[in-house]
C-alpha cells in the first residue's frame, strides 16, 4: 500500500441498507473523511479554509467497487496525492478490507479550489501538497 | 434531455454540508433513487428483487461535478439505460437545477446483479431493459 | 389532522438499513425538512437566517415511533407551532403512511434561536410565529 | 460517567450541516452505533440478529441537546442498561466532547424486540441483558 496517508474506520451499522452491505455513497464519505484527515495531518484544516472563503470541491470522481463492507467490518482508507493541473489536484484512493486486507474500492477524486465567488483559486498552501 | 425517465426532487437542508452547498455524497443518492423509481416505473421493484436474493450492484461509477445544488433548489435527475457487457448494465445519468435547467452533474453509473453466494447472475427480467 | 403545515414525501431506499426499513435517524431529517419548509412557507428562509447569523437550534427532541415506514411508501410530514417559553418554540410533528393514513410517528421538537456567540436571540419575525 | 460502555468517536466533517455544527440526525446515528458495538461487545450482534428475524427496533428516543460538536472535535459516547417492562428495554446515553468532557447530549432510547411478523419477542439472550 504505497500512500501517503490512511485511516482505520470501522463499519457503523447505518450505513449498510437493505442488502446489508454499506450503501454506495458512504464509501464516498469514507474517502472524504480520509481526505479531510490527510489535509489535517500536513497543517490544513478544511473548516477553517471554509470559514476563510477557500472552498474546496470536488469536480470528478471515479469509483471502483470490488467487495462490498459488512456490518462488524473493519478497514483501511487511505489517499495519495496527485497534481492534475495547474488548477487541479487529485486523489488516488484505496479502501482494503481488515483483517484480510482485501480492496473494497478503488478511487480517484479530482478537486479544485474555489473562492466563494466560485472562481478558481488555489492558495499556495494547498498548491505545495500536490 | 435525451433520457427514459426522470424524477423531480428539491434539496433538503440536512443534505448540505459547512460549504452551504449539497454534500459530494448525496447526489450519488439522488441518482440512485432516480435509478429505483426508473426501475419501478417498468414493473421492477429493488426491494423485492433484494428479498428474492438477487442484488443489484454498482460496479463503477463516474461523477462530473458541473454546478452545486444549494437550499431550496428544486432539480431534476435523469436515466438511460445502456448495455455495456453480457453481465454489466449502465445507467447515463444527469441532474439539471430548475428552472434555468443548468447542468449540476453527469454521471455514468455500471452494474451488475449478482445472487446471494455474490455470483453474476442477469435474471431475464433485467437483461431485457439494457 | 389538525395541524399548520404538511409536506409529501416517499422513502428513499437508501434510508432502508438493514431491516429493511427507513433507519430511525431518517425520521428525524423528515421532520427537519418539514420544518423548514414550513418556515419557508411563512416566508423565513433556514438557509438565509444562517448567514445572517440566526441559528435555530434544536434544545430537545422526543419521538415516538409506531409503525417503520418501508421501501416505496408515500407519507405525509405535518408540523404545528407552539410556543413554551420566551425563548423556547416547539414542533408538535406526525408522520401518516399513505394512502391509509395510519400514524408513523409523533414528535415534539423544542428549538431556541441564538448568535453565532451561541446566546440566545429571537428575532421578531420568528417570534411572531409561535 | 456511571456507565456499561462507552466508545470515541471523532467528526466527520460530512456529518456538519450549513451552520458547520454536526447535523440533529446525526447525533442519533453516533447513539445507534454505541449502543450495537455495547450489543457486541457483550456478545450479541445486531446484524445477525436481524438475519435470524430478531429485529431490535426503538419504540421511543428523548434526546436532550446541550453542546454542539464541530469540526476536528472527538467525542465520547456512551451507554447504560435500563429495563422498562416485560417487553421494553432502555439505554441511557451520553456524549460527551474531549478533552474537556463537557456534556454535548443526554439521551433516553426506549426499545423493543419483535420477530419479522411486527410481533413482540424478546429473546432469552436479550432479557438477560436488561
Amino acid at each position: 500500500m504505497d500512500s501517503d496517508f490512511n485511516i482505520q474506520l470501522k463499519v457503523r451499522d447505518y450505513e449498510c441498507d437493505m442488502q446489508g452491505v454499506v450503501n454506495n455513497a458512504n464509501y464516498q464519505h469514507y474517502l472524504e473523511h480520509a481526505r479531510h484527515e490527510f489535509l489535517h495531518h500536513i497543517g490544513l484544516d478544511f473548516a477553517k479554509l471554509t470559514e476563510e472563503g477557500t472552498l474546496l470541491v470536488v469536480k470528478r470522481i471515479e469509483l471502483d467497487y470490488h467487495l462490498p463492507l459488512r456490518s462488524g467490518d473493519t478497514f483501511i482508507v487511505d489517499c495519495k496525492t496527485e497534481r492534475i493541473s495547474p488548477l487541479r489536484f487529485g486523489f488516488v484512493q484505496h479502501i482494503y478490507r481488515l483483517p484480510d486486507r482485501k480492496l473494497v474500492l478503488s478511487g480517484k477524486v479530482i478537486g479544485t479550489a474555489i473562492n466563494r465567488q466560485g472562481r478558481p483559486f488555489l492558495p499556495p498552501e494547498i498548491d505545495k501538497v500536490f
